[in-house]
């Protein structure tokens, strides 16, 4: 048993203000390196000793990048950041009125300020069985997960005789149309068409059928109109079939049960990949029963203009587990710039900037489809094509975190674009290989 | 259930010599390869999707090299031979009566000609439970294990109030002097001095205690004295302590109880590795049982000349499975060379050349020790040094498969040479960042 030191406490009480970060995402470190010359005693605490860049997640999954190439240790990100402290810790629970942070292990972190960026996790619309069957895309491990099913599906198909479990080998659903669910898409689709095509010799790749549901009536919603019918006809060429107005009442091991406006139909499937829905961390809750926070439908907290929890000025909320409504009246949208625009703010005004109300600076939104295709749409500019794909490719590598990742990212892309291939393809994880998940 | 297709055994018999590999290692991969033009119908099984270039393995184990880096899909590598299949399966017996492979899902492969390569496994001496406590270094999962073990160790130490606790977590334990150990000893030292140095606040990384254990008289046993001496003082520069005529006689989650010249005595340390021994794979026992093949005490396979088991001129024997022995006398060294040089003879002798022993051609032995220092060992040739190490870097990326594996372990060696960077220090796997397996 590992117990947290609780030295710092034991010490004569430090005058300097203590600043505690929950989470170590875009919006927990941005918080972090905002702080880096506050007169403060930073402590980040994230369950794991990474940070993760979120938005290249489904390369991992589909074996183009490796997870070393989208992480970067918190530790080595910090380290010359003298007034800041990263710990290894499980964050459970909090106690408001003595201020301080619980941890799984028991060990209590005090705080002054509490900054909680504790991100959101899949969900399954009460569903949760459905998560053993259909991985959604979250963390390293989730990616890994989904490389293992996508990829021993095809050794699967190759190695079947009857021609109907061999077609469900070679079915690939993904649930939701959103950013995420596009982009997981187009890349299965350039597994089966380009990476794949020569690797077998029972079967063919491209005989692949991959589709894509979304339960509303088009593809990545948030985009204006245009855009979802040109990524629409982009994943067409790529051999993706897209179903909307699809909802989803079943998902097991050999396929998903839907609900269409022909009734209800089944798809026989071997990977089914979820791409459908998030929900708010747990720390939704742990601030709703300790500090009286408000929560939205989807457990985010819904926070005041500068981001604290009503009554509570000391605990602001950033990132994906907060709910503030932009100046359209619809909620900020739960992607990394807010979460990062939200963290350097949160660093402001504890700092003793002036607590105006925070401001969302919409930079755009991108979705690429594939190789060398995307949709992009910065407030009146809306592109396609090439030149989105090339936008998505140089806002991705400026903001990953760490010089060595840009440049083995970059060129691992260059090799992809030139020779369709994907160095990361292993079967990796419980079950030697995959053979015993049968 | 998968079941494996039996088509080519229902098909009109095949006039055509089939070949079956078992093993997508250097042994079986190079036959594979040699087999290029064979007019052959070649099957390579693999319980595993990717050839692991193993040389490598330790730097995944310590965070320099991602797994994607010293991996290469056998598929990828096949694509274009067309006369071979690569087969993700899990061979576990054999009819060698009427020459049929049996895998574990009940399929039967049949062969005219067998190649074993399946290579070995750790091996505790007898002493299976240590494996939980010492992770050896076989496999990619082996490799992450021991990165989660050695990373985690670093932060228990960090959040450890008690100085006890904290100096068993900051010892670490490196059972086995040959060159996987020496290279692994070296390679945390550098994580200790230089790496993580300026990493954490509490704890002092520089302050590690690394120990190498051999159970017999000097590291490096199948080098020149010389060189063990050499390689013990560039251990030794690094802040390593070796400790020779030491053997293990238990291993636990707190530590190694060992026996010394003195007696016995006990070393508290949180992250035991296992790099002392390894045995044959269990097709040693598999060959023995139905082909009456002979085996040594490791379990490995007496073979002819010419690599065949006696009475079956039809199975060959090549790499670590394998004993023969060379000119000295002695048996074969277990490494790359001899395996690939194995590979490369079934291959011709199963194609028509005349079955004259094999001979190995010894192109030397090299072993790293950290940051630009090594041993080499090349017949009349030793050095060590600065050359040694560019001798090891130099061949260790010309024997990489991929040309995209060798630019990027390149770089990151680059990297890691004048930064001191390890890319790839992330805690993955079962228990959330390791959180809950104190």
């Amino acid at each position: 048993m590992i117990r947290n030191r609780d030295r710092k406490e034991a010490a004569p009480a430090s005058t300097m203000q203590r600043i505690v970060i929950l989470g170590g995402g875009f919006g927990g470190l941005n918080a972090a390196v905002a702080l880096r010359r506050a007169d403060a005693e930073v402590t980040l605490i994230d369950r794991r000793n990474f940070h993760l860049f979120q938005p290249l997640l489904y390369q991992v999954a589909t074996g183009g990048l490796s997870p070393g190439d989208i992480t970067a240790p918190l530790r080595g990100i910090l380290r010359k950041q003298k007034n800041t402290k990263v710990l290894l810790g499980d964050a459970v629970d909090l106690d408001a009125v003595n201020r301080k942070v619980i941890l799984k292990d028991g060990g209590t972190i005090p705080y002054d300020s509490l900054i909680v960026a504790t991100g959101a996790r899949n969900f399954y619309f009460g569903h949760d069985a459905w998560a053993a069957d259909a991985p959604g895309l979250k963390s390293i491990e989730d990616a890994t997960e989904m490389r293992h099913k996508i990829l021993y599906a095809f050794e699967a198909a190759e190695r079947e005789s009857n021609p109907d479990k061999r077609r469900a080998w070679l079915t690939f659903v993904v649930v939701g149309g959103g950013p995420t669910g596009v982009e997981l898409a187009g890349a299965l689709a350039e597994i089966a068409n380009d990476t794949l095509r020569h690797d077998f010799r029972d079967i063919d790749p491209t005989d692949a059928r991959i589709l894509l549901l979304d339960g509303g009536a088009r593809l990545l919603a948030a985009f204006p109109e245009e855009l979802s019918l040109k990524a629409e006809k982009a994943l067409l060429k790529l051999g993706v079939r897209t179903r909307v107005h699809v909802s989803v009442t079943g998902i097991d091991a050999h396929g998903v049960d839907i609900q269409t406006a022909n009734g209800p139909d089944r798809i026989d499937s071997g990977t089914v990949l979820w791409a459908a829905g998030v929900a708010a961390s747990p720390w939704g809750k742990v601030l709703s029963e300790r500090a009286g926070a408000t929560l939205d439908r989807q457990g985010r907290v819904l926070v005041e203009p500068d981001l604290s929890i009503k009554g509570h000025p000391e605990i602001l909320v950033v990132g994906d587990l907060s709910h503030l409504d932009g100046a359209d009246g619809k909620p900020l949208p739960g992607v990394a710039p807010t979460a990062m625009q939200q963290g350097a703010y949160a660093a402001r005004i504890l700092t003793g900037a002036k607590r105006e109300p925070f401001h969302y600076f919409d930079k755009g939104t991108l979705a690429v489809i594939g190789r060398a295709a995307g949709v992009a749409w910065f407030g009146k500019l809306r592109f396609s094509g090439f030149l989105a794909w090339l936008a998505w490719l140089f806002i991705h590598l400026m903001f990953l975190v760490g010089f060595e990742n840009r440049v083995l990212v970059f060129l691992q892309w260059g090799f992809q674009y030139f020779t369709f291939h994907r160095g990361a393809r292993l079967i990796t994880g419980p079950g030697e290989g995959g053979l015993d998940k049968t």
